[in-house]
Formats: C-alpha cells, sequence, structure tokens
C-alpha cells in the first residue's frame, strides 16, 4: 500500500492512504491518526489500512478525495532516529579517488553510518532554506526504510523483517562545512540539516519483484533545474537494508519509525548520471583535472521520483528549489 | 519548577509536577499529558503548571502522592534531537595530552558536537545492557538543557531565552567502539547507545544565582560503586549553553524538546575527581604511564546527582548498574 501525511498544524501531519495510481486519497484517523502511531502500532493496523488501500484503488469510497501533492507533507513528518548509511561504494571509491586518498581498510566489512536530524523534514515541495553561499549546498538522491521496533543486536536476515515501508529522500547537504567536522572526528552535524522524504511511503510488496534481497531494483530519477542528471539503480547498493540496520542496532534497540537510509545513490555506469552535484564534481576532477559544476545556487530547483518497469510514479515527487534565508 | 515522566505504557510517559522537596507528585494531564506537549506549548502551559507547583510545595493539593523514583521514567523519556556538546574543553586537552595528540585549532572558537540516540531514553534507575566487554563500557555525567522552538541562526545570546528545562545526564559510552568510529570521521554511533537522564527537569529559577551566564555553577556528585568518584563544578564549562545552542542551529531551527549536552563535566582541580572513568584512566596515564582503572563490569553502578548550596537534592537521581544481555 501507498501511505502518506497531510500538512497539519499536528507536527506529526495526519495520515491518508493514496491509490496506487496517485489520483485519490482518503483520511483513515478511524484507523491511524499519524504515519509513527501506525508503524508503532503496525500488527494491529496493517490490515486494516490494507483494506482500506483495495477499497481505495478499485473506487469504491465515497469519501476519496482528489490527490494534490502541495497538501503532502514528508510521509513521516519526523521521527526519533534517522541513520543514514553509505551504501553506495563506487561513491565513496571516486571521492576517495579524486582526494588521491586510500580506501578505509573496513569498506566492504563495516557500514560508515551518521546519525542525521529527524525532527523535522521538509515537505517534498518545500523549499530548501541556504543560509550562507560558502556553504555548498548540494542535494543527495536516496532510498530509505522505515522499521518498526527492532531488538538489540538483531541480524541482518532477521532486521529484514522489521522492514515496513519505504521512501526516498533528498538528504540535503552543505558540502563547504563537511571537510571540518569530519576532521573533527565528531562527523556531519551543520553540514546537514533538515532533509526532506518523497510524499509516499510503500510497502514492499508494491515493487514486486524489485524488491529483492533487502535491496530496491529499480532507477532513481534526479532531474536538476528541470534537465537529466542521473537515473542511476537503486538495487547497486554494496551493503543492502538489512545489513545497516543490524549495524544500527548492534549495541541498541532501534525504536518503532526509525529511518535507516541507503546513502547518496551511485553506479559505476557513468552514463546514469549522478544523484548528487558533489559526486559529478569529483568525476569532473578525476576526468578534466577541475570540477565544473557548480553548487546549488538560489533558485535552483532538484526533482527525484522512481518509476517502476510499467513507468508508474511509485512515491510521488520530490521537487525542491533553494532560497536564501 | 521541577518536572518529570511517571513510566507509561505511552513512550513519552505522563507528566507530573514534584515538589521542591522530591516528597510529592501530582499528575497534571489537565494542564499536559506529556513533558514534549508542554515543551512544545511552553507560553501557554508555563503559568498553569508554576501555580500547580506552588500548590503542590504549600501542601494544599489533595491528590498530591508520596514521590517514588522506582516510578519515575527519564524527565524527557524520549525526543527529536539530542545534540551534545564538549564544552568542558580541560577534558579535551587531558585526552589529547595522554595520547600525545596535538589540540584542534578550533578547541576555543568552534564546539565540537555530534547528535546522539534520543529515541529512548533510559530510565533514571534502568540497568544499562552492555553486550560484550570488550566495549568498555563508561559513564559520562552531564548536564544539558531543553530548549522550545529555536530559529535557525539564532545568536548565543538570544539562544539563552530558549532554555526551559535543566537536566542531568548519563551519556553512556562505549570507549572501545569511539576510536575507530572516530578514525572513519563519520563519528559516534554504535560507541553511543540509549543514555538516561534524571527523573526531574527543573527552571532555572530553581538554582537562584547558581545560574548564571549560561552555565550551572553547581558541583556534580558521581558516585561509582556507591563511593565518591566525582564532585566536578558545571559552572567551569568553556562555551556556555547560549553558545552550544547558537552552534547547533546554525544551519537549522532546533526544534522544541531538542536536548543539548554540556558533555562530560571536568575541572582543572583532580581533587574534584572525575564524571567518566575514560577521564581517570587518562590522568592515571599521564601520572603513572598507564591505566589502572578498568571499565565498567557487570554489577558495577553509577550515581549522578547534584545538590545546591542548602545541600538540597535538585533533580533526583540516576542510579544505573550494567548487565550483560
Amino acid at each position: 500500500m501507498k501511505l502518506g501525511s497531510l500538512k497539519d498544524k499536528n507536527r506529526d501531519g495526519r495520515l491518508v492512504v493514496v491509490s496506487r495510481d496517485l489520483k485519490k486519497y482518503v483520511e483513515v484517523s478511524d484507523i491511524a491518526p499519524t504515519l509513527m502511531y501506525a508503524i508503532e502500532n503496525w500488527h494491529h493496523v496493517e490490515t486494516s489500512l490494507s483494506t482500506r488501500y483495495n477499497q481505495l484503488n478499485s473506487g469504491t469510497l465515497k469519501d476519496a478525495l482528489d490527490y494534490d501533492e502541495s497538501l503532502m507533507s514528508s510521509a513521516m513528518p519526523r521521527t526519533w532516529l534517522f541513520a543514514d548509511g553509505s551504501s553506495f561504494i563506487y561513491h565513496v571509491k571516486l571521492v576517495r579517488k579524486a582526494r588521491k586518498a586510500p580506501l578505509p581498510e573496513t569498506l566492504q566489512t563495516v557500514p560508515l553510518m551518521y546519525q542525521g536530524e529527524s525532527g523535522r523534514f521538509l515537505a517534498p515541495t518545500e523549499d530548501i532554506p541556504q543560509v550562507d553561499f560558502s556553504h555548498g549546498t548540494d542535494f543527495e538522491g536516496e532510498v530509505a526504510v522505515i522499521v518498526n521496533d527492532v531488538p538489540i543486536g538483531v541480524s541482518a536476515e532477521s532486521a529484514l523483517k522489521h522492514i515496513k515501508l519505504v521512501v526516498l529522500m533528498n538528504d540535503v547537504s552543505l558540502r563547504g562545512l563537511i571537510p571540518e567536522e569530519l576532521a573533527s572526528g565528531f562527523g556531519f552535524f551543520q553540514s546537514k540539516p533538515n532533509s526532506a522524504l518523497s510524499p509516499l511511503a510503500l510497502t514492499v510488496d508494491e515493487f514486486g519483484a524489485a524488491w529483492k534481497e533487502g535491496r530496491l531494483h529499480l532507477p532513481l530519477t534526479v532531474n536538476y533545474n528541470d534537465k537529466f542528471f542521473g537515473i542511476a539503480n537503486a538495487g547497486e547498493m554494496y551493503f543492502h537494508f538489512g545489513q545497516l540496520i543490524a549495524h544500527a542496532a548492534k549495541t541498541r534497540p532501534l525504536v518503532a519509525g526509525t529511518i535507516i537510509g541507503s546513502g547518496t545513490v551511485s553506479n559505476e555506469d557513468h552514463s546514469k548520471g549522478s544523484s548528487c552535484l558533489v559526486e559529478k564534481r569529483t568525476i569532473e576532477v578525476i576526468e578534466k583535472g577541475q570540477a565544473e559544476t557548480p553548487f546549488m545556487k538560489p533558485g535552483d530547483s532538484v526533482e527525484i521520483f522512481m518509476k517502476n518497469e510499467k513507468g508508474e510514479n511509485l512515491f510521488g515527487r520530490i521537487y525542491q528549489k533553494v532560497y536564501k534565508v
């Protein structure tokens, strides 16, 4: 099924079910008022939500309304923990090559992961505040999963069963602030402000065979200023989502609603483009000796969405411009 | 006033007001069901809560019950963002000296800060799960503040007005996992599992003159296995809380309920002891050539509390043992 959250004065939004073709939606406050409530009580609400979704798709619900992306908050407007992996290790290899830096010894054994801001996700069509031009505003197209309660020390295999929903993400990154934050050892903080999620969160049965071995094997479309920027396949993750969840849960349980990100989607085939500006700049450094693509300027836009094999838009779209605060 | 949260099946607990002498408490669900609700609606609930607190202290409330620390959750059972500073830079200097490492160039200009787990704080008397002995389980006695909504780019001076409550914290740290996580640049993750807060959160008027220039000038008592371990003064913070909040809010607004930590409390006067094992071990390395104090073993306990000049316990106490999962 497809779930979303209407913008509301309640900071957690108002849960809705959206039709498979993204044409209709219906409020479901009689089942669960918010997506956070739903994920915390998943086994109690899943069947009821699924029934409502089937009714909506069959056109039998009288209270169905026309879907309008401007009404939508991020599918999960806020959550307790967002842990972002960096699982497309081709991206890591590229960046290190450009810096002529050695690869981390544990690149293929231990996922890189940090905790990012999750107290408020920007809405999918909400513009991105840019405090300072010198910060180097960038986007990152990602896939992320939302889990219910995960026990401490879960195995990668068992972790897969806790994946209840999948979303897309624009992980906003301020590139100019990263080197100093990483050099301090304490990691990303000011360099990773509020990100945005797709308007819709999908259960994995929506993907059919494209959901396989803990990965979503579909291309992620990224357009920059309304032109092609990337269409890398999200299935090329090195660590699958079960492994990322197990890494996050090694020393703590994960609370329901935790979001685990894939890291910026990246493919070895350069004809697929990139999912963030810094990767394109890195390729330019390697191929031409210097970066040519600038970071985002006020008014620049990024669009992120994903279609299935039939060309159907799965998650709605993220479409954000940057503005000067 | 003094606020706390009763343990409850609701993950946010049930808000209570506790008397100044920690003898009585009263539920206040008619004003605010949870501390999160209260902090999100501070200007609407502050006066009513304060009136109830005065009634409780004067003994005029018929529904007052006896305070029992075993009923208490962490004052804020969970929140959206916990950003921990490292503001006792004497501690940073000590650790670097033991490692014969140079001091960070920005030590006195840019606070060190990371985002830590806040999806569930352990209760103040809940034991600490230890997954693996080799992880080197340590405690860290800290002071932390809880803010209401803070705008992006707030000044350090204006930030002070957003401090609504103060708590104590045991920031649990797994020392054996830290070197590799810091070397990766991505910072603390597995090395910082669930921490605990004090049972009570206090408004700054409770401290009288001891709250000054964004710092709490009172000694933090830390007992280890029921013996003296440290009594360092929390007023020796280099960056005050307004500066830490401004650092955190440089590129994002902070959502109401955000907790900003001081970092482990540490004084230059060694007779004051330490607030974490790793600092004592560091002093041993410098003075004796090697660390003698081991990390926590199953059954070991840590107790953290703070008294004012009159000897009155302010926040209740954190008292936790370690156990093997």
